[in-house]
């Protein structure tokens, strides 16, 4: 079997209580889309929910139909015995609100219209896509979750669940995020959107009733984010400046490897993902930043914040650096909350949090332990 | 006076002897672009060439009728009393084969079918600059450049001056450069390139003569570089989260400074500058690799180098790192070679060579003076 946890079949969840989004606008109905993984145990005690960053979904473990190419995207962290043990846990994975995987999101039907929302599509953030993960929970029964969790923008979901709904999670793992992102970090996704948005196949994100899609916009976008994602490090051992051939080839087509790497990354990722959902997840990540209605103190923005917290970096990230964790540290234990810190040494830069690194799935391991013994003594 | 210089134009110089390139492909004629400022003495023992980087031309330093948004782009560097001190030097500015300032290129008119070069225009490298360059420099009367000079892209050109024209160049000055270039900044190049290929007003390279500019894919492209190009922490001081307005707008407008500041740059760009010499550019940057002829050590392909060098870098640059540079002075050292190699402390990333920083700016004055005094001695 591929996956430990084997084929997996996702949910659909239906809302009709109206959300009212942060911009303001208000979405009257949607749906959700999600992944369970283990049994919820009798006191409901056991459930973690597992967020997505960019480029995911709630496709988070398994696969679909024994197909290898549908391997979840945290496989190698969750399922029986694994860190996240599915023996012990009962996992969610929800598609974000926005997405493009099955929750409503800009390339769904807008029931008002029985059009694709497109560009009609509200902009959502962290703040919304955290209510509407609490109204899943509360419809699943799920009052408290034993763990929320996630990576990169997960990591920030995460983050904020401690802080919008603190009576409802006992502990938050954040992995590989940052409290808010840098000048630096809005620049790329800036590029990244503005190379989707100037396409000629966008029509303003009303692309599809025109049967188009901005395909090398799309394209553009995934390897600008594609570099940051690997550091400069893993990218010189993986590819260096090896040639796809003998020689150099002096025209436009690919001489080094890493170019017709990226090339492919982008094409596939162009196939598969909605440019709108994109648009608004990296406006999601620039949005975030819960200090900002605390004139940027991060610490008084978790003032009323008790989970308990496992921290995670990585050395070689520099999309979110360790740094930017211990901002988060500082700020959690500026209020005296509990939090495990860790700076693990990897090379593989940003998309270390999703690889097989000894030490990290060690410390998620012993962490996620230590919570279920917790539960057991509430 | 806006620039210590004054005033100062361009002149054009016509070869006729066919230039045979590192492609393969030969140009019969063409003409280059320069400017020069101070006098050229008797000997003929004062001449310092200055080479551009990515995306800046011959105009090296002075204004065109007193405007002052014409500065060239080293002019805090280069005038009467400044460390390039025209009072001494005889400084040559050149606009390099296949730019876009005047030099021949994919934008000329190609001599034998009376349109634009466009897709047709060969690949241009480091190499067949300095062989330009040094045609240029006999035609001149200038035998041996008491220096040549550059930052980036030009501070490689600097460095091959030395492998391939050692009895014609004493000092080479090589600024904030790299002896090759890594896998990631490979990749930034790409995804700069496919921006431009992939437009759809880029028509294969021949968009003169269907009245297209790709202009989408130029912004793109300039806007990775732009980034490239500062330091994370330069843009945190210069635009952090700043907003354009008070309040987040939940659209896909400008909300932060550093949006509208890239948008802005990426448009002054693609109206001035050629894609096709963009691309081939890039290309020059990704193939300059001296080392690869000698199964990539560098220290062989200097051994046959005469020149004094000083090598500069900057802490904050994060597109070049001093590491690059020190495998610069790592080779030339040994080989034995006379150098002189600063790490300098500067927050402006890759930028920082363009900049008015007081030790560096010493430095290059220092640097110049010996060779003045060695220039009377010999």
């Amino acid at each position: 079997m591929i996956s430990s946890i084997g084929d997996v079949r996702p949910q659909i969840m239906d809302f009709e209580e109206p959300l009212a989004l942060k911009s303001g606008e208000i979405l009257s109905k949607y749906q959700l889309i999600f992944e369970t993984y283990g049994i919820l145990n009798d006191d409901k005690t056991n459930a973690v929910l597992v967020c997505h960053a960019l480029n995911a979904s709630h496709h988070v473990a398994g696969t679909y139909n024994g197909d290898e190419k549908t391997l979840g995207w945290w496989d190698n962290l969750i399922g029986p015995g694994k860190p996240l043990d599915t023996n012990l846990f009962f996992i969610i994975g929800v598609n974000n609100l926005g997405g493009c995987h099955g929750s409503t999101g800009p390339s769904a039907i807008n029931p008002a219209t029985k059009k694709p929302w497109g560009s009609s599509f509200p902009m959502v953030t962290v703040e919304d896509w955290v209510e509407a993960q609490a109204r899943l929970a509360t419809k699943l029964g799920i009052d408290t979750f034993a763990a929320v969790m996630g990576g990169s923008l997960g990591g920030m979901q995460a983050l904020q669940w401690t802080i919008d709904q603190p009576s409802r999670i006992k502990n938050a793992v954040v992995v590989a995020a940052a409290p808010k992102l840098s000048a630096q970090n809005i620049a790329f996704n800036e590029v990244a959107r503005q190379a989707i948005t100037l396409d000629n196949e966008f029509f303003g994100g009303d692309f599809y009733q025109h049967k188009a899609i901005p395909r090398s916009g799309l394209k553009i976008a995934r390897m600008i984010g594609h570099i940051t994602y690997l550091s400069d490090d893993t990218m010189d051992v993986k590819f260096g400046r090896a040639l796809r051939e003998e020689a150099l080839k002096f025209n436009f087509d690919t001489d080094f490897q890493v170019e017709s790497y990226l090339r492919y990354q982008g094409d596939k990722f162009a196939d598969t993902f909605d440019a709108n959902t994109y648009l608004r997840i990296t406006k999601a990540l620039d949005y975030f930043d819960p200090a900002a209605k605390y004139s940027g103190n991060l610490a008084n923005s978790l003032s009323n914040a008790k989970a308990n917290y496992l921290v995670i970096s990585f050395t070689s990230d520099w999309r979110f650096s360790p740094s930017r964790s211990e901002e988060i540290v500082g700020a959690l234990v500026a209020n005296k909350l509990n939090v495990s810190y860790a700076e693990i040494d990897s090379p593989y830069g940003h998309d270390a949090f999703l690889m097989d690194e000894p030490i990290y799935h060690s410390l998620i391991s012993a962490y996620f332990e230590r919570i279920w013994v917790e539960a057991l003594n509430v």
